[in-house]
Order: structure tokens, then C-alpha cells, then sequence
């Protein structure tokens, strides 16, 4: 331990810094000490590292002292104040929300597809949007055989993106339903159990979602190719973990199916399951607590020249959020 | 009565068929009388129709003698069999099953959309498949328009979709996951409850499902547009009732979301639900029990010139299913 680093979670009682805390410990990086550190005043609670259980403290200037590295998965809100604060007392931040995303200052990471853009980075590393670390990996190895003209995606997005208190309302919802009770929605707008909703982030003025902005927008940033024609939508489903994306892609050069699953399924963090006949395809079930990005559903669009359909799914609280956050500090 | 129609039901103890009964009786059909058939010999049954108990008989040559139309909500194979019967015995057929509904001798209609094709029917006429006639509602009037250049859509659909064995799957499945208890699949190949499988009917070689290539298919039959630029992803989702489909479209010439909002929600069948910024928009349990096909998240699409996102919700038994066959038999 004597030459690990000082960890620091931010954020470390909901449901990444909880996977964060995981994450270290099944990777055995190299931890001198952690600290974890939650926004809200919540009393007296402990989180599990390892066999220790650490005692959480409020996330402060104070609490950021003395630190090597510190994930946050809190709001944009919470990193937007202490990032800053984190990098002035000498850590180097690795921020899961949206606040630093697209600063052109501030690189974005996925480390499969360009870990080059971490060395400019000035103390801050922004780990990506969930859904857009699932779908970047599929699309460089796409990107670099055929090239890019346009991507359609529609998501499948698990409870667990929002956090804690959706899965808690997720489960209560559905028992509701099952009983014949009364549904009470507090965290969505309206009832998510048995329901699918249109509506990730809030509502911008074009009549897209944020959630769906940030996909075109890191899209396009994680990848290097400022102008790609991408669009999609984003939809919240009964889903308590794992995100999935049905994805068209459009590409300059013809790519057989049949060519492109070898490709993904020997590059790094991915996993081709493409046997129809005998239901082989991905889930978000099986891919839950696992640390791969699954493509399956691999099959021409006759619609266009040069068309794909893909079918993403990953962990989008470990590939989505805690392994790529710790996959960064690995690299530092 | 006495100018009413001698109606069949085939499949009438099924999801669509207990459907078709209610439809019925809600729009005051002219029913002199009713024969409700099953084509499993499942014993002594009786459905509702109103206030009666209708005593379910044995689909058979003898039980579709006598009768005007007959309305089957049977598979594709039983279809196969009996509709010829029928309209042998001298009744107009409407057929929800995918037997006939590709063949150029007969009509495939919506009747909001082709109402013309009916016309030369030889006593065959064919119900889409459901995810089919929500779609094509909103997309004939964006053809009429502004023209269709392409179509990428992805689904959501409801285990109601499969049958009333695929509802109380998802209900085991749910409350056995809830309660920690073992799931069991047999109606689906994997698990259901609380996950998205996508896979739909029978996979091709191609690598598209039967439910993908039917929604191609289908959909430009109906619009009498062969050669439409079509691609589809189905997925089935945990939710019991109604389909949503994102749909993506590039238009010929350019439909502002203003212009097309007021245009949809005037047209027959539909309705317009899209406020985002007060969470105004379609849902699956919102939908479920309604007649009209639901339209909301109407926008823009910057990554084609002439690019639009709708998101179309409707109760995949009702418009997607019986209510469109009993459209069809009124306009007979």
C-alpha cells in the first residue's frame, strides 16, 4: 500500500460510488486510503470496501485534503462546486456527471477508444454518459472499418441510471400494480412501473431531452469526429440495471455483418452474443454486474447503401459509470 | 337485429378475441347473431359479449356455416385452414394472423389510411400486424405531406402482444423476481420480467425477426409504396399492455413539428399528447383500453436535411388488434 494512492469517492452512498467502491476492490487498484464522502448530511452511515466498512464523512474542502484521486458520482450540481475545489488541493478528479463533459478543456474519456485525449488533461477527467460509453466502443471499431455517415439509436434505459430511490420506486410501483394498489410516482413524473417513458434529463427547447443531447453531443466528442450525424432517443424502462440500444448505423464503405462480429468481439471491453436461432442475443439481465459491452442483433439495414443494426447492452452502473471512472484513474 | 349481421368470433377465448367481443358490444355493431370458436377443444367455456354468456364452440366447417363475417384472432396456421372455410360457407373473412395478409389478392387495410383497398376483396380481407397500424396512421400523413425518404423505427411492445399466456408470464416472472424466488420461462426463451428481449416471432436468415420483416412489409402495402426505405428493431418489454414505437423519419421535403402536430391530432384515429416540458406525453398504461393511436415527442431531427422523431403509443389489442378488424367489418 505504501506506493498506492489516496482515493477519494464522492458521492459514495448511491448507486455508482457504491459500484465505485466495488469496482476498486475487485480490481485491487491500488489503494493507500479511502475516503468516502457524501454531499447529503445523512447522520452516521458506513459503506463496504472490501472486508472494511468505511465510515462516510460530508464531502467538503476539508474532505478533499490530502487526496491522490477522487471519483465523483454526484450531480452536476455537487461537481460543479467541488471539483474545483478537489483539483486546487492537489487531487486529479475523475467526474461522472455532465458538469465538465463538454468543456474543451477537459478531456472525456473512455479508455478502449481514446485514452490519447487523457494526456492534456489539466486535473479534470470527465467519465462519459452511460449510454454513450456503451455505444463508442461498438461505433470506433465500426468507425475505423467503414467510416461513419449517420447513426439512429433508440435507448432501453434501466431505473438504476437514475439512482437509488428510482429502483426503490421501480419495485414499489410494480408491487403496487400486482396487488391492485394505488401507484405513487415521486421520482418520475409519472409511473415507470410496467410503463416505458420517453423522458431521460430534462426537456430542452428543440423538444429533445439532455440525456439525448449529451449522446449526440459526447458522441461525437469521445470519437473526434465533431460533425457526426447522429440522433436518438432516449426512453426509461422497467428495467432495474443495464442499459440497451437499438442502433442503426449508416457507413461510407460496405461492413458484412459477418465481417464486423470477429472485429468487436476481439476488441477490448466487448462481447459479440449473436446466435438468433437459439435466442443468443444480449439482455440486460445477463449482462448486469458484468463488466462488458455486448453487441448482438448484428444484420444489414436494406434501407440504405450501407446500413447496420446493432443491439447494445451493458452494466450502466459498471462499463457506465464506476468501471470506466476507475478504468481513468488506472490510467493516470 | 333483423338487419344485422350473423357474426363469428374464431379464437374468441384468446387476448385479441375476448377483445373483439367488447368491441363489438361498445360500438353497437349490428350483430343479429353471435358465434363465439375456439380452436382448441378446451371443454365447456362461455365468454361475455355484453350481458350474455356466449357458449364457446368448436371452430370447425360446421360452426362457420351461416355466417356473414367472421372475425379470426387465431394464429397463422389456423388461419390458414379455416378462413378458405369460411369463405367457402359464404362469410367475408377479416384475419388478424400474418396468413394472408401478404397476398396481392387481398386487401390489407387500416381503415383511417386504405380504405379504397377493400373494394376488390374475394372475401378475404387482412388485419396489419399491430405495431404496423400505429405507425402507419402518423406516417401516411407525413406522406402526404411531405413525401417519405426513410423510416428507421424501434418498438416497444407489450407481452399482450404473444397472448394472455404471455401476460401471466410477466406477472410470475415479476413477482418471482421480487420476492427472490426462481424465474421460470416457458412462453418466452429467456426471462421477460424486468428485462427487454428483442425478439419477436421467429427469427429470418437474414437476421431479422418475422415482427420486423411484417412491419416492413406491411407497411408499404398499406401505404402503396413498394419500394419504401424501411428498417425496424423490435423489442418486447416488460409491460403488460399497448406498443410504443420511436420512429425516425427523413421526409422529401421539409414538415416543421409545428406544422405537423395540428395536422396528426386532426386526423381520424389519432391524438396529439406533446407538452414535454409539463412530462405531457403518450405512455403505454396512459394508452391502454383507448381506441386512438397516441403521437407525441415531436421533433426535429438535424442529423438528416429533412429529419423528424415521433414517439406512437396504442393499445396493440384494440387499434392494433380488434378494434381495426371491427373497423373493417363496419366498412364492409
Amino acid at each position: 500500500m505504501a506506493d498506492g494512492k489516496r482515493v477519494g469517492i464522492a458521492g459514495a452512498t448511491g448507486a455508482v460510488g457504491l459500484e465505485m467502491l466495488r469496482v476498486l476492490d475487485e480490481r485491487a487498484f491500488p489503494v493507500a486510503s479511502l475516503t468516502a464522502m457524501a454531499s447529503d448530511r445523512g447522520g452516521d452511515r458506513t459503506v463496504a470496501f472490501g472486508d472494511e466498512d468505511v465510515r462516510v464523512v460530508p464531502l467538503s474542502e476539508e474532505s478533499l485534503e490530502g487526496l491522490d484521486v477522487v471519483l465523483f458520482a454526484t450531480s452536476a450540481a455537487v461537481s460543479s462546486e467541488f471539483v474545483p475545489l478537489a483539483v486546487e488541493a492537489g487531487a486529479v478528479a475523475v467526474d461522472n456527471s455532465r458538469a465538465f463533459r463538454m468543456d474543451p478543456e477537459v478531456p472525456l474519456v473512455v479508455p478502449e477508444v481514446n485514452p490519447g485525449a487523457m494526456e492534456s488533461h489539466k486535473g479534470v477527467i470527465a467519465n462519459p454518459n452511460c449510454s454513450t460509453i456503451q455505444i463508442v466502443l461498438p461505433l470506433e471499431v465500426v468507425r475505423r472499418e467503414a467510416g461513419l455517415v449517420r447513426v439512429v439509436a433508440s435507448t432501453y434505459q434501466s431505473v438504476s441510471g437514475t439512482g437509488i430511490a428510482a429502483m426503490d420506486e421501480l419495485i414499489d410501483q410494480t408491487r403496487a400494480v400486482l396487488e391492485g394498489e394505488p401507484v405513487v410516482s415521486a421520482v418520475y413524473p409519472t409511473q415507470i412501473g410496467f410503463n416505458c417513458l420517453p423522458h431521460i434529463d430534462d426537456f430542452d427547447d428543440d423538444g429533445n431531452t439532455r440525456e439525448e443531447t449529451k449522446m449526440v453531443n459526447e458522441t461525437r466528442k469521445i470519437l473526434g469526429v465533431p460533425d457526426l450525424s447522429i440522433t436518438v432517443t432516449c426512453v426509461r424502462v422497467p428495467v432495474l440495471r443495464s442499459h440497451a440500444v437499438a442502433m442503426n448505423v449508416e457507413t461510407v464503405h460496405p461492413l458484412d455483418p459477418d465481417e464486423l462480429r470477429p472485429l468487436l468481439d476481439s476488441s477490448p471491453g466487448m462481447r459479440v452474443l449473436d446466435d438468433p436461432s437459439s435466442a443468443g442475443y444480449p439482455t440486460q439481465v445477463d449482462s448486469a454486474g458484468g463488466d462488458d459491452v455486448w453487441v448482438g442483433r448484428i444484420r444489414r439495414d436494406e434501407s440504405v447503401r450501407n446500413g447496420l443494426w446493432m443491439w447494445v447492452v451493458a452494466d450502466n452502473l459498471r462499463k457506465g459509470a464506476a468501471l470506466n471512472a476507475v478504468q481513468i484513474a488506472e490510467l493516470l
